[in-house]
């Protein structure tokens, strides 16, 4: 089964991404439903589709009920989806599939490994999409779907799925916090931050070519013990930073002694 | 004064990614030196200059001696390049430019704000480059020559350089941890590292027209407890990690709380 037309259950960042990526690789969008009515008509007008407050207004019939909503909510919305006929995902990182269980006869779960943001639209080319589904057919079509969009579609269980989002939050939100203590470090200094852009870039470029485990630099694998004091002297007015510091400082130590790096 | 002709002591990564760019924006090296006659042999021949294993055997006329050694030999360094004339300058993020003081009369510091590496040459255009200078006429004179290969030069004292050091460690040293760390995750779960890649760079990319206080996502600042929990039990077999992301977690819903998110 090809899937064409489908059903967007939300209008936030990963449901406004979605929805257009699909409907500009040639894919129907039958109607969008979000509980603000407001960012729902947004949508509906980009894709070129009804919309709907109200999930019993919904189609009953479509080839894809996509659910791309706060994850606390997807049990409740898969519980009134239960009449549909056609297949019905998830977008999630951390929400197992069986939360469809005993609830619907088809469904799946086709999670796209980016921050998606509706203030700038992504091209889905590279973004890898994690597919998982309770059947062979339903997994096939998910994955056509998902490879219309994408060059990067990848197979991945619900317990593999939440490891991916683990390594995310460290790979990615984390490092957003090492930026913002870097930032802040500066700010206090009067240096702009924009002096980093260079070497955070290149810093995240480097992985595509190595294995980061034979990119450790700094004081840290170097054990400098001089630099590394004085930069816990420095953090002296930051202590939540210098726990940080210390931690992050620890572990490179013990990884170069295991060699590990 | 103009900065034509440079004596590179080193011949290490900085001292071959400078000595390169110097020679290929126009000037001329006059001698390299290294204790390690392989590695300085092999930097004379791509810069088309002589090279020593002994420091009393450089020529004592330059316009400048760029010492990029290691930050502990600095000093040493510094000490038998008493009787030369011109410019004496090192590279080092962490030493202050008082290791020159009552050795040498004319000098400074130009630190690459950048991880430079002899595998792969850097183009230096958009690479920050850090001045200081004993003199406002020997501050000119290195500020023109890192002008001739960068457009992004900065004036920056002893006590700002450290702290530009200090906050690299974060969004470029920490940041390669937390890759090592989701790697880890990953293969652990036979999961490959590349998946991560797009949102990876992505993050990267994003603080280039945001500050990563408008940036922050995750579980953390959602205040998500259940996968935060989740996330946790995930990874009871890394102690070490488990304690990085409570700390992480910790310092982003508190700075939720605080506002400044």
């Amino acid at each position: 089964m090809l899937i064409n037309e489908i059903v967007i259950i939300g209008a936030g960042n990963v449901a406004v991404n979605m929805a257009v990526a699909f409907r500009n690789s040639g894919k129907k969008i039958l109607c969008i439903f979000s509980r603000n009515a407001e960012k729902a008509r947004k949508l509906a007008e980009m894709v070129d589709a009804p919309y709907t407050g109200q999930l019993d207004k919904l189609p009953r019939n479509a080839d894809l009920f996509l659910i791309a909503v706060n994850d606390n909510a997807i049990d409740e919305v898969a519980g009134k989806l239960s009449d549909v006929s056609g297949i019905v995902a998830h977008t999630s990182g951390s929400v197992s599939i069986s939360v469809f269980e005993n609830k619907i006869p088809d469904y799946g779960v086709l999670y796209p490994l980016m921050h998606l943001s509706t203030e700038k639209l992504m091209d889905f080319a590279h973004i890898p999409l994690c597919i998982e589904a309770n059947t062979p057919g339903n997994y096939t079509a998910i994955s056509e779907l998902a490879g219309s969009v994408s060059h990067s579609v990848y197979p991945v269980t619900s317990a593999e799925r939440k490891m991916l989002h683990l390594a995310a939050v460290f790979a990615s939100n984390f490092t957003n916090l090492n930026y913002i203590i870097s930032e802040e470090i500066l700010k206090k200094n009067n240096l702009s931050f924009d002096i980093l852009h260079p070497i955070i870039v290149e810093t995240a470029n480097k992985i595509l070519r190595n294995s980061p485990t034979e990119l450790q630099t700094g004081p840290a694998v170097r054990e400098d013990y001089q630099v590394i004091g004085e930069h816990e002297k420095l953090l002296k007015d930051f202590p939540y930073y210098q726990k940080m510091y210390k931690l992050f400082t620890e572990i490179i130590i013990q990884k170069k002694k295991n060699n590990e790096l």
